[in-house]
């Protein structure tokens, strides 16, 4: 049963790890220039904190993700695994809605604000950042399973103590 | 040991229940109008859907914290209660981080976007969505504490099972 347990988490972590570094690389690599009434206008993802937030939290969500997999399980690290890993999935949650909040600025704007929608200028730009917002939200997801596969492990309801 | 566990989670929930209140309440407030080049300007939350979202969040956290101390401890409910905290806990981080991308564009705007900042010409609105944010800040903390308490008893090192 422990290998199977085992089996399960270091799948779902691999694949967090992957859907994690697809969402950072996607975001970094979200680029477009374009040309209004004559002035040149550049969107990248380092104008906007929350962009600049996402990148750096899907990155540290990456390299945790594999660096956990060789803790060893029944360790006392590895208890301390399940709280760090809700740590890791409140991080993404942050950096998963502060992008969505921006974005849907960015393809709405906002009337009573007087800010414009800038996704019909920079249409490549907008659809760059909504596939890295798709992928945050895949590994926000495996996150989450990996959370409550690890309670639904730890909070074992045959277990005397509980 | 199992009263002192149960005040301290008791105590925990009604401080992040009432934190929680005093985030929704204090969002619902914020209103003000202005006028600017003879315009009448309105600002209130329910111009922006992420202001929404923190109301309908921490009110539903506010809900769940005081329903939540009524389900007995050692229930089989009580274990389903930790994994129904994490995902609070991450709705609630979701509301909060939504909340301060669009507060810290009304405060410095985005050069890049063309988006203004709003915050001079409304500036006790924004004042106001500032203390939203602390109190939901505060009751995001708060909840930290009760899901970081509950792996702490839950993942005993002590147990036999683990």
């Amino acid at each position: 049963m422990a290998k199977v347990h085992r089996l399960i988490s270091v799948v779902l972590r691999l694949a967090a790890a992957a859907a994690a570094a697809a969402a950072a690389i996607i975001m970094v690599t979200s680029h477009e220039a374009t040309s209004l009434f004559g002035l040149e206008l550049e969107a990248k993802y380092s104008h906007i904190p929350s962009f600049i937030f996402f990148v750096v939290a899907y990155a540290v969500a990456c390299a945790y993700s594999l660096l956990v997999i060789f803790v060893p399980p029944g360790s006392a690290a590895s208890r301390l695994v399940v709280m760090t890993d809700v740590l890791m999935g409140m991080v993404l949650t942050g950096a998963v809605a502060a992008t969505g909040a921006i974005a849907e600025v960015g393809r709405n704007g906002n009337s009573h604000a007087g800010w414009l929608p800038i996704c019909e200028q920079v249409h490549d730009y907008c659809n760059h950042v909504m596939g890295a917002f798709i992928a945050g939200f895949v590994a926000l997801i495996l996150y989450f399973l990996i959370i409550m596969y690890s309670l639904h492990v730890v909070a074992d309801p045959m277990c005397p103590c509980h």
